[in-house]
């Protein structure tokens, strides 16, 4: 065919002028329609009509910035907040808070209970009930997390102030997230817990299971990167930088990790502790009180109290000039 | 001099109500548009007057919320959705994703015709025809993410349901932007393609090139630290852990990386491997079907169907008892 | 008792409609209270009615945003700003950037000194000139980002142009927030300057300490993992990957750490360098000009220019065909 | 006492930077709160922990944006939409609307129900009745709107297509509220109803009585000032001019007004009337088919058919040369 | 049928339990589409896949804030504007304001010519022309609406300075939208102007026309329901008060309304007229200048300059002591 | 010339491709500039590099908002606030808004003190003070409040409870804004208590001076077009409708209007008085307590306790039937 740019353009003109164009959207949307029909049918899931049935991860974003406010008013609370009225907003936001994390745990006990014949009202006190603990315990939560401060301000020289900590370390974003994970966890709520531990994730890089039992005093440096599972057990003032995982040992495990997933797979690292960056401790090992393990560090094993692991080094470098090469 | 504090608050209660200072505007801004012309100049960026040249991540950021949404409506589609009007909110959303979407994609293609004579026409239509061209794949876009949920479902024993994946899994939104970015990617818009995956990276740690090959039912576990080249190709039902580098074997390729920088130059990974976290695979090496790749192993060659390999980690320990220091 | 659930759920409808429960909320906040209170006993903190005390991390969010505009208005600024307005939306920018960081810099500036008597004035005074030299620093800090953006175009063979490089790379993000953050550091507000630093982190995975000195024509590629310490020395075109650690030797200074920490502790990278992935630099060592550090290389100690450092890898392997295990 | 400005300014600073002051809140809120509860009691409320117990203006106004969109929407919907999707976005913007349209209705019926003995699925079967004869209206209710938009098209010669009429004119606006306003008050939701007639009248200036029953072409020119009663009663094709009343005859029905409330005591206008500007129609009088009443006309009594009735208005004015005063 | 409510009640529940109900929403959508398509048959409108077609009042509301704030940075513009840099925020703010106003244009434009042969370049360079041209009136714009705020200065006793004139009185912001939609008007965008008089009319009561022609100097004083016609004519130094309606003589004309749209049919005002509340003047009738015309006159025929007209309002009242009655 | 169509088109596809025109912004802002200069110069502004001199009507509507909110917290209140916490949300609503307060009662207080001597702390104690009695005062506002309400629900046989008067009565809305304004009035911020009445105004037609002396018990219906001036004194239980003018006797006070602008100038109305639709009470008269005001009736003396007046309507129609003009 012959037609040259010119005519193309002259007649582009309208095709501009004619606004936007036809994108077959309805045989898109149909498309759409017969993968998720297929998915659901796959899934068994019952087509019915209804509302949402899973908890909402923004409307979690949400919760926790405020429940964050509610706990540290003056540092973490709205900028214009004056300590006359802190009271007010902690209240305030955390009727709101609480008001909304019933209907987020509404959800999760609906779907769970999607296939059985649990009765609604059953569900709702289930759901009050979770909620009003949750809120009981938040003082304790307050209290855990200032624990945790004190050991980031005691634990890194560059630190200036406790209030330093709270507002920039994102290990102590990680730790309100995961205290209050925890508690969601252990409430019976596991699927808000494990959105609210992702929340943290996407934003340091630092990635903890709810179920993970962490004593009082934990700091985590850096950050980025860190790992540590469902069963770990951490005791008091234990100090982690960016890289470390306490894992599973999942080589070996592999074939029958689906048959034994309740059982305790992770480390256990007793009080006093310190691990620093990049040492990966997997499976149901015990680092013994008052550890340190060394950068980098590759442990399977339980090690007894005051041991010192490095990684054997010296041996792990080839040098050459690069004039050599 | 002789100027007493209290002489100097006196002055500085009339400062403070005098209100805000000069910051001498006039001069930062005529500093920051000299440098910006020198870079100009010195990028042979001709001058005129002429509106914004380059998609904005900001507007691609919302566009990916979107077709999230209309990807998985029940799911990631806004909390009040109800399956009655299912199509109604995926028809409606498409509908404007997609014409932000031509908007984004005339630039990108204007952009890389700055230099040539292509004409308004020409580019409108090729815009036109790649938006469409994408509309189309969406479905099958959804297809592979179903395997993906699947596997995810599979590889992971703490996974509840295929639901919690969704909500809560940060491979998942990895590869929803991947299997979108590298459709785009393949339509020739490879820019958009980057800054789709570039808002993954940032959301999750996870950064794959647009232009790697990924077959269905591919899971990431943790995923932070996870780095995917651009010429990788990885088969059916992979799992990868957090820290896991595909990448090049940069350290020889140095000089010369620029002349070849079309070749393949990242690992083939076929079906059903493991790999575990930290290990880094580089080179245009195979990791043959089955195989599976132990924690923080530093691989550059190929190996077999059905290879296990480990660190040689014994070795790499020293252990003293603290007192012993 | 022996209460059906079809009676429960007959009640639970009148609970339904009696809308929300009551959450104790006075006990909760009570509670709130007295840990707080008890935490500002602990820490000394005087109980007065005031506003708040510290910087707000969500306004630097927002003041960083407005920064890169205003440094890349084309590029990073709003999408439908056109060439003839740019020096407009600069200044317009520019002198809501700087009164909101005037704010910021007071309430540190107060903060610091609310153990002093330095006066109400001394430090408005302060703070006006630390913005002003922040403001006119700004074409400078310009023209690094340039060396710096042009150093990722010619480290990447995978970047198409410049303005890819701008819009896409996280790299790119961390050394606009460095450059800013490092400035902010020397005029004496590290407190500000560390959060500008986080919020890097959070958004790449790039955590550098503010107080690094990194010369012109720096490049972070992928990034996800790199953590550069206060007092490193980095010359000019140097390239690092992701996951690299410019770190303190923590091990064997630990004891001492908080009574040296003003001290030289991290390492000195000559110009020209390379550092690839996974790679821990540790302690005041210096890396000689035009020096290779290999991928997941551990080094302690200083190498002369010109060096190669790889790990010894090759006996790092333990291959079995997974028929054999 | 002798304390002169220059003082009292020295102590200003410290005061300035000592940050804002005390309000005694606690006391103002004690204040409120006592004024709350004394008129609790004397409107014999019930002190219960419940919420909202009456619906949202504000969200009504959202809800009435969204309706707006879905029965006009190429005109009256988003900017972005296109006529390959307008009935995606019908269908999506009605069932977001509908489902909050339902959240309001419940609340007002179980606010009727208060001192009922009404249970909660009763009422709730009735919210989702009324919300779905709602829905279902809506075609008529768009086709009378028509009919509106046309009259006013034809009634005045300034309107250069129904298309500016339906975008500029406030008449249209009031009617489209009137008409919705008038199926939730014939559906029994009277409260939902009065506020969506007076989020039109503080919109336009048009105050109708969601009772009133108003036929077909019904035109209001400028608007402002327009008061129509409950239960006046409106023909085909009537239009009315700003500051026109259709008022009850307060005068002599004071004393009783409260006894007789839902008599009739608002005019009927019969079909093809036309009443100017500032005309009062007042009591329960009849104007005659094709009638037409002249400006600020004040009328207490019923007209036949084809009545012309003015103001005596030569008599009225009394003209001075100002020289002369 | 014999179901006591209490089993209702229990039915109920799991009502609740199901989430939302189903409006048959594809039933109502296609209702809806159906009588717009009898709308779109009747207006004879190609059924074609296309954008908006009409001017957005939204924008346009959004714009008039912004050239509002363009016109008076330091009285309408942001809060915390500093004279420093007045220019850069009004250049900022004019660019975005008139790349807006340019597609509004567009659209009108567009929406006229769509019955004739008009190429897209025709209208488009006729759509940057009416932009250029209005951005280069704006000047003697705020030159006109200097004179209209030294008027309601002067005019007003209660008026304490010229910036409260700005900040509170209503009749500015009409005159603000007026001057902006008169020079849209005369510049052949009369849909635009149009949109632009009724979001005044909307915030103020004052319905101006954008045809009228105004002298400098005009004050509205309250005025809600003030009403002036398209062909009105107001000379210099005019006060008009609420409710003032300079109208067309409507009732004479009714039956040639159409025939005659473009005749004058609003009165002339010359200079130093001062019109009372409540007064109508009606047709194309001359007030002569300094004429004063009184409270609820009603005026059909000319006066000559310098007269005082007022009701003739002593014959107006009945007075009645209460109890007689 | 003879180009065609068909030439401009291929000509303005690519004036479209390149984007935006040119505004000749420089000159534009110049211009503006000039006017602006100009202006100043005119009313012997002094040139100074300064912030915002004046409130921002903007803040002061956000800060009505809380204020109701905060006066009617579970009625004007967020939607889902809860009785449990009414306190919380008065306590932090109050804080916020009496600090928004405060930074604009000390604009008003700078801005009315340019041109004295008075110093900045002299200022900041007396705007403490202002904000501290208006907080003081917010209980009684509150029971002045309950007493409208009652008389609206009293006076209106519309109106179903006492609920629907507070969210839908614009009278309420009016008179909430004025007892706020008044005692702002009172309190010697003139102009915010300005702007705050101009607030209500554009909300619901009803303009009422913030000077005006309102007794409990006050009822406005429908409200478009009141206007109450300055120095009105009004009882209590008094009820007025729209378009009901209680204004001053201008006409012959046109002269001297600025010489006796404090004194009284506006009608007193006694207890228990009823002014019905349209009327007008002009100049310094006093309608004795009990008394009746028909409707449009001109009223500008005063009249005796108990009087009704009417207008003398029955000489003011002319009928002809339509057939015979």
């Amino acid at each position: 065919m012959n037609i040259g740019l010119s005519t193309l353009d002259g007649a582009g003109a309208s095709v501009l002028a004619s606004a936007t164009p036809n994108w077959d959207l309805d045989r898109v949307v149909a498309g759409l329609r017969e993968v998720r029909e297929g998915w659901r049918e796959a899934q068994q899931r019952r087509h019915e009509y209804g509302g949402r049935e899973l908890p909402s991860p923004e409307t979690l974003r949400q919760l926790l910035l405020a429940l964050r406010g509610a706990l540290f008013p003056m540092r973490l609370g709205p900028a214009d907040l004056r300590q006359e009225s802190e009271d007010f907003y902690v209240g305030h936001t955390l009727d709101a808070a609480l008001n909304n994390l019933l209907a987020q745990v509404r959800l999760e006990l609906r779907y769970a209970a999607r296939q059985t014949s649990v009765g609604a009202t059953t569900l709702e006190l289930q759901a009050v009930s979770i909620v009003r603990d949750f809120a009981t315990a938040l003082p304790d939560i307050r209290r855990l997390l200032d624990t945790d401060v004190e050991a980031a301000f005691r634990g890194d020289p560059a630190a200036r102030s406790v209030d330093e900590v709270l507002l920039c370390y994102p290990g102590i974003v990680a730790m309100i997230h995961h205290r209050i994970a925890h508690k969601l966890h252990q409430l019976g709520v596991p699927l808000l817990a494990r959105i609210v531990a992702e929340l943290a994730h996407s934003e340091t890089g630092i990635d903890i299971h709810p179920g993970a039992q962490i004593g009082p005093g934990f700091f985590i440096d850096h950050g980025t990167g860190v790992v540590i599972g469902e069963t770990a057990v951490i005791g008091r003032n234990v100090r982690v930088y960016q890289a470390v995982t306490l894992g599973a040992k999942r080589f070996t495990s592999d074939e029958e990790g689906k048959l034994h997933k309740g059982l305790p797979r992770h480390p256990i690292v007793e009080d006093d502790v310190v691990i620093y960056a990049g040492a990966s401790v997997l499976g149901r090992v015990t680092i013994g009180k008052g550890s340190v393990i060394g950068g980098n560090v590759w442990l399977t094993r339980s090690v007894s109290p005051g041991s010192n692991v490095t990684q054997a080094n010296s041996q792990h470098e080839v040098l050459n000039h690069g004039g050599g090469i």
